[in-house]
């Protein structure tokens, strides 16, 4: 095992562990960890709820997570040397759940969920189409996923750290909260809100504090949404073996990660989303000199996915347009033609006796590609969402005899606003 | 060879021909071909702009593109049985460019073309960053592309029709007219246009005479957007061997096909447009009655893809996320991320010494893919563009001797607006 | 097209074409074309044994396949320049059958055939337990292969040629005849025999004549063997966008090229094997000087495949060890070993319902792959065969509930020796 | 972590662990461990030699590598309610290094070997040419191997159980000792010998005693073979995910194992062999009753391989046939023909600069193919190796300039017999 330099003990809360790390990004965070090129090291995460969402039959802790407490995060983690203008190489060693915990109350002990939130709590991708608390548990055997939620599928994990980046500058920092403060004041009470703004409510900042802390909660940026550092990009082929490139804006880099999932769909459209778990991920970093000028990136990541990524060679695939439900014509809407594309899959699934939220959190865990597959074609955008036939242990393709009846069993624990 | 049930002569202009096809989607349009369910057969299909692009090493053509005639489709044919309802199973069993013709004046004589429009003519994806008009030729030996606008990059063909479908009812070509006309009024004089209304001028409606032609012109469907009966979607991976479902909505199906691409990357980001070539397609039909209803498909095309499209195990991957050059934060908009997904691999290949246009053209006509990979993490979305590496014949992965250079040749010929 | 150096008239026999090819090797044999460096063109072939299979229910035209007549080859085609030492490169840039024939009496015009030998015939790899001729007739559509004398099994083809290499040198012809004479000599009796000496029966030398085609055809040798030349080299991985390199050994290189399959299984051990057909052949020539010694390559053909091969992500495997099904235990013996996993596959394949010859004819013509496996662990050597389990419409894999039983249909047609 | 039901303790040998298992097989060891159909389990495993191979850059280890002792094996593990004539399904879950354990003198902590052995101690596939002992380290980063001994070459490990099997039969141990007697008897005094007798000396057979211990310490067969059981058959896709069916021959199937490997190349053909190293494997196991007459399973293995084997789309391939460098021609004879395709393999890598025994050791640890192309073609088999192209750090395909120089470094460790 590469040295431990960022440990959970999986018996105590985040804020109680030997290291805290953060929800929060913000330049002040200190270092806790120093490393240098060429190190290799592992990092536990935590679960992005710190355990608020147990393994039940019941959607009530997902419809009362605590979004303010989301993400935790572990880091940061200084790279000696590292200036901002460089670009940091992050080797994906390894990446999976809790190791030798099979069994627990944590998710990543041998466990994940997919929720989907409750539209007056942050909703989701269709949550116009379900808007409640939903909740799949997913039981990990192996390298394989099943769920007693969702019968007669199962597929092997593309597990990858849904959110790993490096610190903002302070000018950064200014930059992200400037231009999403103006895109909420655009509509302020919009349900779900268009952005999210700083919040001191539940902001864990390593070992920050005093002061520096009361200033530094005020204005450190959520976690939700990927940005130039990276961040929260949820993209499901930073998977081992996976070789990344961050900028860096700070001296030391300070990267830090977590939102581990087990395995996710292209979109993460269900937002909670994914298979979420704790677990560990082992790194190897070294540095590009100067290599933002050099390479021509000024920010997000640039990546090399790993090579052992499960292989299905078939695959059914739907698409969509920019064109609502009712009838109304969207200009070039790829987010729209992905909706359409991802509600065209669940009637689909539907036909073959799955509940439309069973259908749902398929699309949301196992490893489906989305594509933008036609972006100029004005007014219309096309999207399409391929599934491999191979997760199913039932025929899914069209045929003369109609679709096979599966038994949707229990269904899917949902919890009503 | 199967039997050829809609010839063309690459000798003669697209209405000179024995059979002539149409460019606008209406239900009158008589279907001048029929076949029963099972049948195998071949359609030659004609280049979208019939040759007015032509092999040479400038952009004027593209610059002048006579717009209003577009696609040329072949078609209709008429499937014996199928009723709106139905879903017309469509086998492409193969497909590519003009046979035994590897050198003329047509596109599809063994070669193709990929342009950029215009900003004032229709523009593209990355319109504001490329307002001009643009043309790559690319050359055809075997199975791949290569180009002496675009040098040291060689990609097997990822062949496939860019454009094929069933015809609308008079019903849904209302529902159509009625959205887009609605979506244009909102914005009149933008241009490039939000959409394109019905055309009477240079419209080809097959067989259709008289008062009939008269009227049908005026109110047919433009072909540029896929709809919900399939079109132009532009989905790469419409390759030999995949199987189409499409919905019918009225008797016979009346299918039609056309806009073949010898490559094509994820979006078609040039818009005009993959590599642009005339060939034939062999096809295989039957019919899933009452399909439609029996397995939820409503509208738009499900799809299987062929198993032999060409394998790259090495990709380097870039994200981009919903905010724009100049800073401003938009809300899950993944149109936008992908194109800052795109404008990154523009600038990255720039530092190998590449133009930003032949790296546009490289995104273009290249089997890239393009991903949707995070649509819930308010308010950025997350798009990612993959480029496999074995296209390149220099190795195009940051390391820390900085890129190679290669030498950009000629470049790209370009033609001011 | 590219132009067609080498034409075959599908309704002529080999010996009435315009240009007549040969099937055997000897360095006399005069180039009939000639290409230079850097040339694409294209090459007819003819199906290996001139038309003499036909496509019906009977075997009988397998029992007497008239053997001294094969393989006819097309060539030679001599390359500008090309000297003994050189590496010949040779890129297949397209191969399939014959174009625009897809109905007719010759193999290659819409189908092909699988063959097993009698004993007393040749016989094939597992001869000792099917002692008969056997004939399997495969219909194309598009590029997959079905057989209505083996059901519910449909595959894509991997099209190759079987047989093509460079003319030998004198010396090179003579070292040929002089080992194989001597293991000939070890039991000169054995059905069926130990190898093929020089025939002069049936030889075809293209333009040949005279006392110069009398002494080369006594000693020109056969082609069934691969031999340093490349030559009936069998390897299904031949694909479109292969690039292979041969030695030269003549000048000119001479290369010549024949035995086109569809479809062929590792080791094609059903020998009268592969899907045989006719077709064409479109290639690019170039040339390493002195890439003998550059490169280390002193015999056989180095290549690198294609990257179009059909796509198949689940596999069903079966192994065996060199033990005969005697008990008797032989030293590493690969081939044994082989056999016995061909036979474990056939074994488990009649238990869904197939026959043991239609079992025998999967592995035969579908792309199974065969791996030597163990090589050094004595006295036992271990090959494994898998089988993708997508070319079954049913579930091919072992379960609780047992095999599925398929109907066998008509079954392979057989004639008694 | 699964349960762990059979530990050991790297800093112990094997036999003063907790449990000891067994390095013969022989139906009277009595199980140690009793799991049940539906159980997951970890079985740690031990290097094959028990830890008699340092790392180090000598090969003297490898000289006086004590034969004898091999292969330790984990086990037997009892299946409740397997019986003779059941198939036993085993689930490879996961299998990998020493966990938490990635430095230290064991093999598998961070690291692992390939040994040749000398000509008079075992040998190898290629032993005359290379007679004497050699040892290359690989250190092991994340999922991928490096070596200073064989410098520019990385690849992703295709991590893989070498032996597993279940116990034989009294009767079919006796059929094992019986037939490879009599391949003894014919050449007794072979070096290396043509099989491995009985050996008394350094036998250990779990908690085996007393008189019973001796019998069977007599009568008990050597691991080196695969056989009916499945055993050491080296097949380097029993990776994770992979389900394995073994035939069941005594109450209890009684499953062993070991002989981890990192990584090897089809045929293993270094001997010592594949990259070696002790490790973990997780499994889960269940029955098919009666499976072996209902799948027609009489021996052997047969497997379904896993999904996330290391992709590599770019292959560089060599053919052999059953000549021998000295010219004599032998009938049909894969393991010649596959010898001689990887002698070109090697002489054409020491064309780069590499060493011939540098060369040999990536064809034995790499994941290589290794094929049987042509088995019917009289007299000459064709045997087929491919390299993956992306383990190299330069190209390694030939062209017109010539091959690029790599810097052997210091090059493989010798020690002459």
């Amino acid at each position: 095992m590469p040295q431990k330099v960022f440990p959970l003990d999986s018996n105590k809360k985040f804020t109680d562990q030997q290291l805290i790390g953060h929800n929060r990004w913000h330049p002040d965070i200190p270092a806790q960890v120093h490393v240098k090129p060429g190190d290799v090291f592992r990092v536990d995460c935590r679960e992005w709820f710190d355990g608020a969402i147990v393994n039940d039959d019941s959607a009530d802790d997902i419809l009362h997570a605590p979004l303010n407490s989301v993400h935790v995060l572990s880091g940061p983690i200084a790279v000696e040397g590292a200036q901002p203008g460089d670009l940091l190489i992050v080797d994906i060693l390894d990446v999976g759940p809790i190791p030798q915990e099979d069994s627990g109350p944590l998710a990543g002990q041998g466990w994940g969920y997919t929720g989907v939130f409750a539209k007056t709590n942050g909703g989701g991708f269709l949550t116009d189409h379900f808007p409640d608390a939903y909740k799949v548990i997913w039981d990990f055997r192996g390298g394989k996923a099943t769920s007693r939620h969702v019968p007669h599928v199962e597929f092997t994990g593309i597990v990858h750290p849904g959110l790993m980046g490096t610190a903002p500058s302070h000018d950064l920092l200014r930059k992200w909260n400037g231009r999403e403060q103006a895109l909420i004041d655009t509509d302020p009470q919009r349900v779900p809100p268009l952005a999210l703004p700083p919040q001191p409510d539940s902001a864990i900042l390593g070992s920050l504090t005093g002061d520096d802390f009361e200033r530094a909660r005020n204005e450190a940026a959520r976690t939700a949404p990927p940005r130039e550092n990276g961040g929260n990009q949820d993209i499901k082929n930073f998977t081992k073996g996976s070789r990344v490139f961050y900028p860096v804006f700070v001296d030391g880099a300070n990267l830090s990660m977590g939102d581990l999932h087990f395995s996710q769909g292209d979109g993460e459209i269900t937002f909670c989303g994914a298979i979420e778990m704790g677990g560990f991920i082992d790194l190897h970093v070294d540095l590009i000199k100067g290599g933002m000028s050099t390479y021509g990136v000024s920010e997000n990541a640039i990546f090399i996915p790993g090579n052992t990524d499960p292989q299905y060679s078939e695959w059914i695939a739907f698409s969509g347009t920019s064109v609502t439900l009712d009838n109304e014509q969207r200009y070039l809407d790829s987010h729209l033609s992905y909706q359409r594309a991802c509600l065209h899959a669940i009637d689909y699934l539907t036909t073959f006796g799955y509940t439309p939220i069973q259908a749902y959190m398929i699309l949301g865990a196992a490893p489906i590609e989305g594509r933008l597959s036609g972006v100029v074609d004005i007014p219309n955008s096309c999207s399409t969402v391929y599934l491999p036939t191979g997760i199913f242990d039932f025929d899914v393709k069209p045929g003369k005899d109609g679709p096979a009846r599966v038994d949707p069993g229990m269904g899917v624990p949902v919890a009503r606003a």
